[in-house]
Parts: structure tokens; C-alpha cells; sequence
């Protein structure tokens, strides 16, 4: 389902008195904003006690939303339980991995507590019931940024289900211990009763394999928590009204997660966090550009979706977070890079600024005072250019090229410090390279992906997929030989399903087809020279881990060596040609100019090269209509103006005039064109 | 009360052979000492097993002390519970905010344990029967270094504590909810028995109005501890024998301590941490002389004070604290320093370097060995010119300007990052600019203030009060218009008693008098240019915080406006006559150079310059007696002699001579004179 | 006892299907190894249930060692308890100080648990039945790394022990009130129920006292633990089956461990941390070279030692360590320098890599896909080459200087910072400047040492004996008196064996015969200046720690002076004929300078000088056998080579060629040559 289209905003009734109710919603009107979202944190008010419902609370709300022609995304309240709930029923609280319960102060729950479930599926039964067919209610959220704060889960209950998970999976004690290994350091289950989620381990250790079944599991859970919702919301939903949940965070599996029925995915973009104090910062930092993505993550699990929390305000909690007050100009790029990315749906976070709580310093568009400011205008004026983009609606991001990921490597490599490290290096190379040359990238995830999906993109790269699978290898090899290029980095395939490495040679499942062996590897140390390799006699950094390789033979191209210590003169880059493709093999970490290069070889960099020139530190982007409709972002994340060449006429999108050859890009500012 | 007069050490006959006491006595006397602390860590001495009492332990030492003419003073053994009642009822130790309770090794202890508070009462009624009435004591310490090592409690009695004081407080749960805010995230609580100190937060997340209560809570429960022990001893104790307690330490407002019973304040002073193994240096750093801002703080408590441990050697724990041994003259030179500021009293920590438990490096006087040593011949001729001083009792530090200050704003500060970035910085410049400027500085806390009290001052600060009450807003505007000078930071009144932010334009309640309103405001991150502010053509520093202001009229003058981004132009500075006097805003908070600014401005700067011209590298002191005698000090921190001029003729305090004109202060010396 | 000669590997039959197990064994052969070890981490195998044994499950695989000539090294599998036995009986797990138990991933258990001590000795027991005279089986290891991963226990098994271990030491609570220095704070016991190891302390402050009687404590646990399972052993094997265990770690007195009846030490060795990702290094780092001060520890145990575990690759966890692949060579230099030492057995770790758990990432000799390598190469070439150093078994490393050492002293710098700051310093100094001059130095610890063992040395050097026995003065003593030269650095003899400083001139028991009292001290700081010491016009560093010594009379020469501040002129060297010998006594930490010129001094220095000049960067040494045979080692840590001179012939040990004059030593190269 393509995204909702909708520019809105969180608002929370209960903060204010009443007598605000209208008069907010009338601003919010004028404003240019026809969405609004409710109650995520409302439990405490729908069920003051135990038992003792009071779900009609939002009634009156809801009728001011109605008479204004607001439309209302309403949310199920389980993100928040009350503090009656956790004061007599503490089972219901998650853990730390020693035992330790959370008091809150939100999020503090076990998915996996059947007292918790029981008490959600009541509520969300209430709600569902009294609003489901409420007519100002055009969608649904489910609870709010499901593990976010904590992903990870250690309740009675959920030791209880990681064992029920496991014996689901593998049948017998005997597939378990060989799964994950337990022979090793005499870790071995002897009966079912023994095996629970991980404790307290020496220095933090515990066995891998293990762990990536833990995060398996914590995705799992938060997936089936999800369904659970979604079916009882779907009892009493009209075919129209939607559901989704919002925010992008660790240990979840998206495709699982829309697997449970969403109908698309929202992220929650503050792009600000980039600006944060005490943040440490690099010379060659991206700064809110490295939002960008993020939104690339969100677009792989809808193409088109919302931003349930756009950037409001200065950001920040009591307790940490110190951000500044975004300067002028800054809330509608931000807008414009979801826009471009492929968001249909723009919901400001917040209203008004919270007069209490933690989040006091998260600015809402009102300040405190609820009188006119800047950010105020900034929206308005951008509510009239959203308008002028009403037919974007469902034109979806353009990119030939794509990182290939799945959520399998995405928990190894956050359990594994090996992994993690090369996966960083690579995963941020790919970006800068593509972003700086301009040259827009998808993700596409594997859980999800089919030979068609692949089949869209030009180039696909798979930079260190350390667990392989035979399905992916087979996929990944039909992609190529009919026609794709596919490029892998180092450490592929060396790891099965559970992570472990069986015998085989490197890169493992896809040796064959890529034509290569490793036949030394290291990870690059202080000792070492600074490695590059030597591409046509240019020499390009080869950073974090190095894989001298043998070509299986002469079908496979000699595309660079290393030129540095013990590996000088080692094969480092090679090519094969197979099928009507080609597969690139790179013994090393990605660096930002070895994917310059390796996008200009492909002849896949900058594609919007013959439309506009633009300097590297803007960002360009394409969103596609279905009817051929093609509009062009122009980005600037700078505050100083800047000057891109338009190659051809095109129309601002906004004005409705001609552009071509030199046009300013204002700092902070955006061109978006009709191509 | 003027604070008792003496010059005393530390003394633990308990550590010691029973051999060496009267030697000890006698060279104690010898030295030039008429003073010495026993008792405050001797609980296992004086009731060895419950209720089994041993109080007598202490009378022969204080048979040789009376019969040497050396004055003690007692102490309540609180501050160390003995094993046996901790392995007995473990109740009474503190515990963490996850629950664990305290071992040791002192200062485990819960004040609202009602077991530990029974054992208390016992053991105070106990030792003030046995020597309330004993000739050879002066005075009586209550306890030891309330809060020090560990101000936050989490008892099961002090969750029950906190119940009791919020509903006192509170009386209904309505109340309660509202004032915590409780409505944010769910929080409300619908019974009393849910409300509890906080537990475990997500990442220490924690309600900040909820946090903000528990701080107030954990200061009452020192003083209600206090004054339960006050309350036995007045029982027992003739009418001229005084009761203090030493330390200045946090979550403790000492304006209610001091209501509690207390005669006067002392403080425990080590400006000798200034130089640790390990402390990180900024290159403007003010090292040991930022004790003097500690003994500001001290003198606001009491206006003369004593200080019941006064560096009496290199300090150190087993585990942490690595000090170097005080180079010579600095044991006088920070004595003075503590006698500069208002001390009466002056004790030194401690008379013999331990020979066991955690402080063997917390070192005496008298090394181990008990062989001379340069640091008993440096006391011995400060004994001497201690003598000379004899006349300055009771006069008081002369300061013509003071930083306000209240305890609500302390505690929020310091659970509020941004609050605490805030009022961190600005409390550093003007430290920095009142030191290097020699404008002898006090401070004001709002809690025991009077418009009396206010008059005294020819300029007011209050730096960033985030929390403004209707009271305090009063009270300074009544001087403001009785011809006082006040000057507002950033962040003024944005927040309530609570902590929240209600809907009202800054700076809140003193917008109206002050005459300025907060248009726009950030956090100065690393995007920003270095903010200055155009002062007549200078600029100056505006770090950390802006806010742009909007004039009420034009009865507010527009004092300096920001130069850069897009404040550029933007009003910072603003000054409003309200009566006969007038009020400052800065929208920013203060930088050492814009401090100095103002005080030039305000015409308070150097109120010696026609008696002493000093290098910014010494302090420069006066103490004025109620007979219009004057002390001034000039203080050398620097290991360099330095010269100053006296610009008129005064008395060597020590040796009677006359000084005029040019004068060496040698490296860590002082003058002292007569004016 | 010699060690035993032998060159082997680590393997686990149990990681593998049997089928490997064959060709697995004869590869070793052909590789030129002799020696296995296995079992280690057996004991879900050998007891897969409570009671329920499989102890000949090795029984197919040490027949075909048998079979092929492979000698076997088995060992008690004790470090890693089943998960049945933990999980039944929770007891058995170590906790840490704030009581929480750890759940894996080994050596997670309580040495003093009773439970599992009966566990243990049930499994030793089975085990020392089946195999203790199984012909292939040469040698025992037991358990795995005592004290690695942990060295503290808090179990309730280990309070209680702990209770026992002082009553049995101290006899009463008098004794043991007096030991701890209880009377400070208060901490007097008055019950020996109340005694325990310590809790959780505020800031982790614990009573020194108290702590080094918990790591003395600590250290028995291990030494018992081992004792009980050599005593079992011993009752099933033959005479000449030795006893061993491996590796080197906190908390554990080595002399008390060889006296429980171990044979010989064996180190496992792993110079490859020095190249670890994100270690911190200095720019006069040592890196691999520092192992040497390992090596010469483990040679202070038994004079020829084995290696169990010698680097064979890469090495890491998947949670923490990070280590590149060993440089062509290293592998061979790692061990020749474990040989050069005086290792007698160098067993590699481990044969493959592992295919699971969470040591992937530490490298066996083969990779995970079981193909030939370069690391394999070289080892089968370094086999010949061992081959060819065969009657160096049992000859001993040659040095005529060394540092004097004691558990007592190591575990008190270990808990108390000042100490541990010291002795930090002066050990760094002394390895840098004995390895820089090629002067070869060994340890000697005081617990095992003898007036024999002394006099074998020109030179000893006790850096910081914070705590100095009677027995030790007295030993050290007799050592210069009959013509040894002894230095002391700072801090010498402060504290007595509970680590209390009782009431006597530094530097305590030795001040009468080294010739020296201590004046003043201090700690360097940051406010000094960098403290140098004039040595007869140089000026040498003098860090960290400074004393100012009066020399007892003219019969204690003055041999330096600080330079700077208040401490300048002061007296900082010092020597003192005594009897046939001298005592100097530096007042300050050693500097890599103060060392060179102190061994200059004594005449020590670069013993070998008139053999080999070799360039500091590279090691020299030498091993001498019983009858008079000498092997010279030169080792090159760097990548580049270096030219020696050889000053006489001598005969390369691997070609039997004569060497004279210039030769030179590749990088990563060893050069090894009869004298």
C-alpha cells in the first residue's frame, strides 16, 4: 500500500487544559496541517485502575478534530504502562541481563509477560471498539518506537519464551547444542529446563551463537507483539484505515515486523541529533546528511512512507541530549530530504513544547509561551510548497544502485566486534561515495527481496556478508548471470546461519561463482603501513581488514593488487564475468575513494550527471511517478548558498518557472524541479 | 552565633597507645593548638555490642586534655555504624537506586532507617548524658561530612520516607500528579502505596519534577537527622557550649541545616586537591585558590564559620586520590586563605597520619614516625601569628557584590544537563573575573535572605535561575527598586517550583520588571560560529546559550547585540532602571571577559584598587570588624614572589611595621595589614 | 623438576568428526610435533549427567596418538563446569562483590563452593582412574588458566572460607581487629559471624587491610583448589608423569602453587596483543618484546618452563579483541624467544581454528578450512630447527641481575593506587633499560628464594618494597654482606605485612643498614617541575615519586641531588658499603636513564658486550647448560633487518656454520649460535 499522504503533527490533549483544545486545532488548521496523532502515551488516562476503562476520553478531542476537517491517527497506548500495572503486577517489567527490573519511565515492558499481553489485548480491544470506525480516523499506530531505549528483554517471561523460540526451531536438545555450538567451552544442554536467555557473562561474554538467536528473538518478539495488535485492531476496522508503528531501531526485523500486517512503515527523523553538544565530531563529518540513510532503511520496507515524528524544535531530555534550536531554513530541508526520499506522510513532533517530563527541551513548533516564532512561519511556508507536490504521491526514490542487507549479518555484526568493524567501515564508505558523486543508492533487504526486486538496479553490493546463505547465494548468482553486476568486499561467507565457520574455503558459498579463494587475510594494524591497493597504477586506501586472493583461474580478472608489506604484489580486486553479469571481488574494506572508482568502472556514478551539476556537498535525488513524472531534489546542508548547473530546462516545482543553467542554492535551501 | 574561636587538629586517641596521649597533649599545646575533634568515628568503641555501652572510653583522654588546657570538641559517633549492627539489621544500610545495600566503609547508612534512628538516639543520648556537662568541652560536632561520599538514598525506609513527605507536601494524589506531571508518559498514580523513590531507570532516565522532590527529600532527611541529634544534646549541654557540623556537600540545603539547631558552620578544607595525580588541567586553571568560591559558599551559611579539617598534609585513599605532599608555606597560605575569607576557627586535619584503614595517605601533621617535620615547624609559626590575629573575631569578609543563589536551582542544575551546562559555566566566569579583578565576592541564598540582607550589596547576580518563585521575584525587585543593581543570565524563569514550564513568555515572572522578552534561543553547538556580542564596539563572549531579546519599550536600553549567524544583530544585553536602581539581562551566559565588563560597568570593579594594586595572580581580602577595624589580605597562590603596591600607608598584621608603596609577597606568601 | 622437552599443540577431538581425528594426528606428525593436549574443556562429554560418566570417550583418539608416535598431555576439565551442574545447583557459581552470580561463559565458578569441590573431585577422580596409566599419556595439566577472566570470588562459599581462612590465621578477633586496623571507621569485629569479604562499597572503597588478607585469601583458594586435584592425580599415575598447570594471572602466589606439587609452570604465551586493534600505544612502546618480562617471570617459577599455549595465529573474541594475522616470521621469533627464556615446551594453541564459539577468531595453526598455509610452513620449518636445539633442554637463561619480587607486594600495589603508581613506573624502567643494554635480567621472588639463590646474582634490585618483612631485610641483608649489590628505590619498607604503616622513620626495617632516612616526600604533581636528579653533573629523570634522604653518617656516600623546586640540593642517591657488598637507595621512581647509569655504575651492564654488539632494538640472550654449553639469542622484533657484530666465532645452532664479525639479522629474524 503506498503510504498515506498527509502533512500533520503529535499532539497530546492530555498535557493541556481543555480550553486549548480548539483553539490548538484551529491553528493547526491555519497552519496548513490536515493530520493529527493521538493518545500513544494515554494509557494511565483510558485505564485510570485495573479494569476501569475510560476510553472515551479522546471523544471530545476527536469531535473538534472532526468539525475542523482534521484527520486523526489514533495510537494503541502499550508503550506506556501505568504505574498501577507495574506496581502490582512487577512481572510484567523487563529486565537487564542481571536481573535488575526497569521503573521506567516508558518502554519498560517484556513482550513476552503473558500478564503484560493480557493486559494490552484488553485495551487494545477497548480502544479498537469505541474508535475503530470513528470517522476522523483515517489510520492506526501501534504502540510507539517499539525497542527503542532497549532492545533487548531478560523477564521470567522471556527466558520462558527464548526456550519455547528454540525448541520451535530446532526440535531436539541434539540440533540445539549443534547449532550453537555448545561443545565448545562444555557448554552442552543436557535438558530443555537449562537453556535460558544468557546471563551475566565474565567481562560481558556469551556465547554468539547463542546471542544471535537472542536477537533473533527479541525481533521476534516485537514482531509477534505487533500481530498481536494488528489482528485485534483489524476486527474493528473499516478496509480503509490503516495501520503502521514508527521508527527504525535495533534488534527488529522490518520485513518481519510489516509481515505482521502493517500497511507501511513510518520513521521518525530528527536529523538534528547531528548537531548535538558534546557530540564528537570527525573532519569529514555528514552531519544531518547522514539522515539521508536512514531514510534509504525506512524506503527498503515501504517505498514510498511516513515520517511519523519530523524534526520540530531543538531536541533534548533532561537527563542528556542537549541540542541546539535548528537555524532557519533547517525544518524545511529536513522536510525535503523525507519528501525526497520518498516520504508521503510529514507529522511534526510535537504541538506545542511539553511543559513537564524528560522531554521539556524536545521542542515542539509552539515554544512554551504558545506564541508565534520562526519555526511557526517556516512551516506555514512550507505547508504551501507541500501542496504544490500533492501529484508526488506514491513517485517513488530513484537509485540504480543498491546495498544489499539482511537482518541476519545486521545482529551479527552488532554482537560480533570482528564483523562490526569492517561492516562500519564499508557500510559508511558506501555512503559517502554514493552521496558526494551524487549517485542515489537503495538498500534492498534479502528477507524480502526476489529476483525482480534485484533485477531493478544496475549494481548491487553485498559489502561483507560474513553469514551466507545458499538461498542468498543462488539469488545473488541469478541476479548476476542475467545481466547484473554484484560486488562483494572481504570476510563473505566465511560464517553459516548460526555463525560459526564450517570448513570450506573463503569466501565460502560463493567462491565458486565469484572465482576467487583467500589465501591470507588480516585485520590492519598499527603495525602495519597504511595499506592501499594499486588500481591501473592509482592507489586507493584499503583500510580495517585485508584478503590476499587466488583467482581460480584465468576467467577471473586481476583488477588491483595490495602494495604494502608482506601482501605487496597480492591480488586484492578481481572480476568475473558469469553469465550475461559480472561479480567484483574485494579483498578489503570498503574506502569512500574505492567506491568512487568502483561506481565509475561499473559506469553507474552520477546518473543525474546530464540534468545537474551540483557541488559534492549537496545531495541529489529523483522521485519517479507511475506515469513517468520525475522530480529532482537539489539538497544543501550547508549554510552558505551555493551555485548547480541545471543541464536542461526543468520547472521548479514550487513556482512553476523555467530553470536552466547556473541556479543558487540558498544555505540550508532546496531546489525541487519537475524534470 | 560568631563561631568559636581556636586553633585546634583532629585527634583519634582510639588509633594510638594509650602511652602516647599525653605526649601527644603536651606538644599539641606546645605547638600553639588550644583545640582538638575526638569521637566522631569511635561508635564501636562506645558500644562495643548492642547495648552493651563503653561512653566512659573517651575520659581519660579528656582528664589530660583539661589538665593542659586543651578544649575539646565532642562528636556524635553517627557517621559509622559499627559491623555487629549492620550484620544484625542490615535495614539500616543504604542501598543504591537498583537496591544494593552499602558494606562500608562509612556513611552506609539511611537517615530514615527507623532502626538505625532508634540505635542513634541512643547512643547521642548516651555520650550527651555521660560529657554534655564536661568542663574541658567547648562545643560538639553533630555526625561527620553529612552527605559526603554518597547524597542519594534508596532505603526501604527512605521509599517510605518519601511517601510520607510527599504527602505531607502533596496531601492529595491529584496534587501530587500534577505537580510531577505525571500525565507525561503515563506516570499518574491512582493509589499512594505506587509512589516510591525511583528505581532503575532506562539509561537513568527519571521523571526530572519526581527527581527534583527527591533531592529536597534527601536534603530534609539530613536535616531532620540532624536535628533530632540537636534537639538530645541541647538537653544535656550548658548554654555557652555550641553545636556545628562540618563539610559542605550536596543534595543538602545548609540554610535548613542551619535552622535545625546548628550555631555555625565548618568547613572541611583541602585546596590541596587541586593538585592530584591525574586531575585533568585546563591551561586556566585557578587550582587551589578556587577554594576560595567553597568558603564564599561557607560564609553565606555563617558569616564567621569554622573549618573543622583544614589541610594538614599530602591526602590520599588505598583506592583513589593521589595528592602531592603541600609544597612549603602553602599550609599557611591556604589557613590564611580559610582565615581571609571569615574562618574563627581553624582545625587541621589530623594531628598523625593514620597507620591504617583507607586514609594511611590522608596525611597529619606529625608524619608516622612521629619525628619533626617541616609542616609541624610551618603550623607552629602560623600558631604565632594566629596570636596576632586575635582581634579579628568575628569580623567578616567585606563584599559590595554577590551571586545569588537558592538550593531549588542548585538541585535542578544539577539533575538538568542543560540547566547544569548553564549554570557551570557562568559560576566559573564570574569566579574567575571577581578573583582576577579583586572584587571580593559573596553569595546570597534566596532561602535565608531578606531585603536586609540584600541592601548590603551595591550589585546582584543570579545567574541563570531556571526555577523563579513569585517570592524570590518580589524580594529582588523590592531591590532593584530600593537602588540595587541586578543582573539576569539566560534561561531565567522558565521553570516552577516543580520544574515544569508553564505556558508563559520568558523570562517568566520578571519579564515585566526586567522588560525584555525572549524572542528566539539555542544552545550554542558545534555548527556555530564563536558567538560574541558588540559591546560598545568590543566584542565579547557569549558562550554555551543564546537568547535573542525583544525590549519591552524603550524604557529598556539595548546594551549589546550578537554578531554572528543568524542572531547577527540580534539584542543580547539590555538594561532597565526600575526605581532607584536598575536591572540587567544578558541572553547568553557569562564569559570571564564580559563579567569584568560589567563590574566596570556597574562601577564595582576593584573596590581596594586606592589601597592595594595587585597582579590578577593574588587574591586580595578584607575582614571588617563590627569596631570598623579592617584586615586586608593579599594571597600569592603561585609558587613566584610577586610585588604589590600599597597605595597608602597600613600595619604589617604580624610584625606592627608600616608598608607602603612596593612590596614582595613571596611564593605562596601572604600580607596581612591593618588598615 | 627440568621441564619436559617437547613441541606440541592443543586440539579438541570433540570440536571434529571423528574422521578427521586420524589424518588430524598424522599431519601433526608430519609437521614435526610430538605432544597434544586435550580434555580441557571436556566435561559435559566425560559427564554429560549428574553421575553419569563417559570417560573413555578419548579413548579411540589417544590410541591413534599411540598408534602415530603423538605423546599426550591430558588434563582435569575443571574450568568449565556443565551447564546440568550449574543450573542444578547454582551454588557452585562465582559472584561478584555485589552478589551477582555468573552465568558462563567459564571459569564462572567457586573454587571454595563445597559442592563443587566434591564435583571436582568426583570428574579428577574418574578421570585420573581411566587414563593415569593410559602409555601415551606423558604429562597433566590441571584445570585451565587459574585466575584468568577472574581472580576475585564472593560466592557464599567463599565467605565462609574466608571466615576460616583468618580465624585459622589470626586465631582471635582481637588478633584480627588489630591485623585489619578495624578501630578505623569503626569496623571492629565483634563476632566472627560478621566477618566477610567485603560487600559493595561507596565508590568501591574498601579497608586495605581487609582486601590484601582477601587476595592472599584469593590466592590460597586457587593453590588449595589445585592441591586437592594433584593429590588425586598423584594416587593414579606413574612417576614419571608430571603435573603442570598453565599460564600466569592475578591474585595467585605462584611459589604457593609449585609447593602444592606442580612439576613445572607452563606460560601461554601471545605477544600478538601488542598488535591488538585500538590498543593505545605509546611512542616507546616495546610491543611484543614486553612478553620477555613475562617469560622471565615464568622462568622465576621453574627455571626451564614450558609454553602451553604459544601464539599460532590471530587472535580474538567475537566481543572484545581484536588482533591482526602474525607477520611472516613472528610466529618462529615468538617462539624462539619463549625458548630463549628458557621454555623446554612450546605447544602451540591451537591446531584449527575453531569452527564455533566465541573463540573463531583465535587462529590455529590451520585455517578454518583445513588448507595449507604460511603459518603451517613455518612452524614445520621452526620443528627442524628445534630439532637442532635438542640438547639445549634443561639449560638455564644466563643473568647476573635481577628484581627482586613478592606476592605480598604485587597484590598491595595492585589494590592500593599509590603503591601500584610506583611500582608501575620503576618496572617499565627496569625492563626498558636491562633489554635496551642487553643485560639480561631475571626475577626472583622472596618466597621461594634463598641465600643460594641471591648470591647467583651481581646485582638485585627491590624497586618499592612498600611492605618489607623482618625475614626479607634480613635475607636481603645477608646478600650484600657477603658481597651482593642490592638497590632500593622509594618507598621502601613503609608498611608492615597487613599493609598498616606502623610508627617508624621511613625507610622502616632497612633504614639502619642501608644508611637512610627519608626527610620529606611527595607524589609529582602537575605544579612541579620535571623533577631531575644531578648524578655527578648529569641530570637524569627522577619521577613519579620523590624522597629527600639524610644519610644515617659518613659511612652512606652521597651519590645525587634533586635539581628542582623546593626539593633542590636535597640528598636522592645514596650507596653504603656493607660488609663485602653496597646498598644504594634512590629517593624516587626509576627512569629508563637511572637504570642504564645505575647498571653502568655497578658494572653489570651489556654483559655479553664482548660476544655481540647488537642494536637496541633487539634482544640478546643466553642460555647455559650444565656442562658449560652456551646458546646465544639475538632476536630482531622489528620488520627490518639489522646487522650485528659478532666480536668472536661462534657456530650458527641450525647450520653448524661458523659466524664472525657483521652478520645480519633479517627482520622478524632470530639469530641462535653456540658460544
Amino acid at each position: 500500500m503506498d503510504a498515506y499522504r498527509g502533512l500533520g503533527v503529535a499532539y497530546y490533549p492530555e498535557h493541556w487544559d481543555r480550553s486549548l483544545w480548539e483553539d490548538d486545532v484551529v491553528r493547526m488548521r491555519e497552519l496548513g496541517l490536515d493530520t493529527v496523532r493521538v493518545a500513544e502515551f494515554a494509557w494511565s488516562l483510558l485505564e485510570p485502575r485495573d479494569g476501569e476503562f475510560r476510553v472515551g476520553w479522546f471523544d471530545d478531542f476527536l469531535a473538534i478534530c472532526e468539525r475542523h476537517g482534521l484527520r486523526v491517527i489514533f495510537c494503541t497506548p502499550t508503550a506506556t504502562p501505568p504505574v498501577w500495572m507495574q506496581h502490582d503486577h512487577p512481572g510484567i517489567l523487563n529486565r537487564d541481563r542481571e536481573g535488575h527490573p526497569f521503573d521506567g519511565p516508558r518502554r519498560n515492558y517484556s513482550y513476552n509477560s503473558e500478564e503484560y499481553l493480557r493486559f494490552c489485548d484488553r485495551i487494545v480491544e477497548e480502544v479498537a471498539r469505541h474508535y475503530g470506525s470513528h470517522p476522523a480516523i483515517v489510520g492506526w499506530q501501534i504502540d510507539n518506537e517499539l525497542n527503542c531505549e532497549i532492545a533487548e528483554f531478560f523477564s521470567d517471561g522471556d527466558h520462558a519464551a527464548f526456550r519455547g523460540y528454540l525448541r520451535d526451531k530446532f526440535g531436539t536438545l541434539e540440533r540445539l547444542n549443534e547449532a550453537l555450538g555448545t561443545t565448545f567451552w562444555s557448554r552442552t544442554y543436557s535438558h530443555w529446563d537449562q537453556v535460558r536467555l544468557a546471563g551475566k557473562g565474565l567481562h560481558g561474554s556469551i556465547n554468539p551463537h547463542l546471542e544471535l538467536e537472542e536477537k533473533r528473538f527479541f525481533s521476534r518478539s516485537a514482531v509477534e507483539f505487533t500481530r498481536r495488535q494488528v489482528e485485534i485492531l483489524r476486527h474493528h476496522l473499516a478496509d480503509d484505515v490503516w495501520i503502521t508503528t514508527n521508527g527504525l531501531f535495533p534488534n527488529l526485523d522490518y520485513d518481519a515486523l510489516m509481515a505482521a500486517g502493517l500497511d507501511f512503515i513510518t520513521f521518525d527523523s530528527y536529523p538534528n541529533f547531528a548537531f548535538d553538544v558534546g557530540r564528537s565530531a570527525t573532519p569529514d563529518d555528514m552531519l544531518d546528511r547522514a539522515w539521508s540513510w536512514n531514510l534509504a532503511w525506512t524506503r527498503a520496507i515501504s517505498a514510498t512512507f511516513g515520517i511519523m515524528e519530523q524534526q520540530g524544535g531543538a531536541h533534548g531530555w533532561t537527563n542528556r541530549m542537549e541540542a541546539p534550536m535548528p537555524k532557519p531554513g533547517q525544518l524545511r530541508l529536513w522536510s525535503l530530504q523525507s519528501v525526497a526520499h520518498g516520504a508521503d506522510l510529514i507529522s511534526y513532533f510535537r504541538w506545542r513544547t511539553s511543559p513537564m517530563g524528560l522531554e521539556i527541551y524536545w521542542h515542539g513548533l509552539n515554544d512554551y509561551a504558545n506564541t508565534p516564532n520562526r519555526r511557526l512561519d517556516e512551516v506555514a511556508s512550507f505547508a504551501r510548497e507541500w501542496e504544490a507536490l500533492a501529484d508526488l504521491r506514491g513517485a517513488v526514490s530513484e537509485a540504480k544502485v543498491a546495498v544489499v542487507k539482511d537482518y541476519d549479518n545486521e545482529f551479527d555484526a552488532s554482537l560480533d566486534v570482528w564483523h562490526g568493524r569492517v561492516a562500519r567501515q564499508s557500510e559508511d564508505a558506501w555512503f559517502r561515495a554514493t552521496q558526494r558523486s551524487h549517485t542515489p543508492c537503495d538498500f534492498v533487504y534479502l528477507g524480502s527481496a526476489t529476483a525482480e526486486t534485484l533485477a531493478r538496479y544496475d549494481l548491487l553490493v553485498y559489502p561483507h556478508p560474513a553469514i551466507m546463505t545458499a538461498e542468498a547465494s543462488d539469488l545473488l548468482r541469478g541476479y548476476v548471470e542475467t545481466g547484473g553486476t554484484l560486488i562483494f568486499g572481504a570476510r563473505t561467507g566465511y560464517k553459516d546461519e548460526s555463525g560459526r565457520c564450517p570448513m570450506r574455503p573463503m569466501p565460502g558459498l560463493v567462491d565458486e561463482w565469484a572465482g576467487v579463494r583467500v589465501a591470507d587475510y588480516t585485520l590492519v594494524d598499527r603495525a602495519h603501513a597504511d595499506m592501499t591497493l594499486d588500481c591501473d597504477g592509482d592507489l586507493l586506501p584499503a583500510p580495517v581488514f585485508n584478503e590476499v586472493l587466488e583467482p581460480a583461474d584465468d576467467t577471473t580478472e586481476v583488477l588491483a593488487r595490495f602494495t604494502a608489506d608482506h601482501y605487496a604484489g597480492g591480488v586484492a580486486l578481481t572480476r568475473r564475468r558469469v553469465g550475461e553479469g559480472a561479480v567484483y571481488y574485494l579483498g578489503a574494506c570498503f574506502s569512500e575513494d574505492m567506491v568512487v572508482r568502483l561506481l565509475e568502472t561499473c559506469g553507474v556514478a552520477s546518473p543525474l550527471g546530464d540534468v545537474v551539476a551540483a557541488p559534492p556537498s549537496m545531495e541529489v535525488a529523483v522521485r519517479a511517478g507511475a506515469e513517468g513524472d520525475r522530480w529532482l531534489f537539489v539538497l544543501n546542508y550547508l549554510p552558505q548558498a551555493g551555485a548547480v548547473v541545471l543541464q536542461r530546462e526543468v520547472v521548479d516545482a514550487f513556482t512553476g518557472e523555467p530553470l536552466e543553467g547556473s541556479v543558487e542554492v540558498p544555505g540550508y535551501g532546496v531546489l525541487v524541479a519537475r524534470l
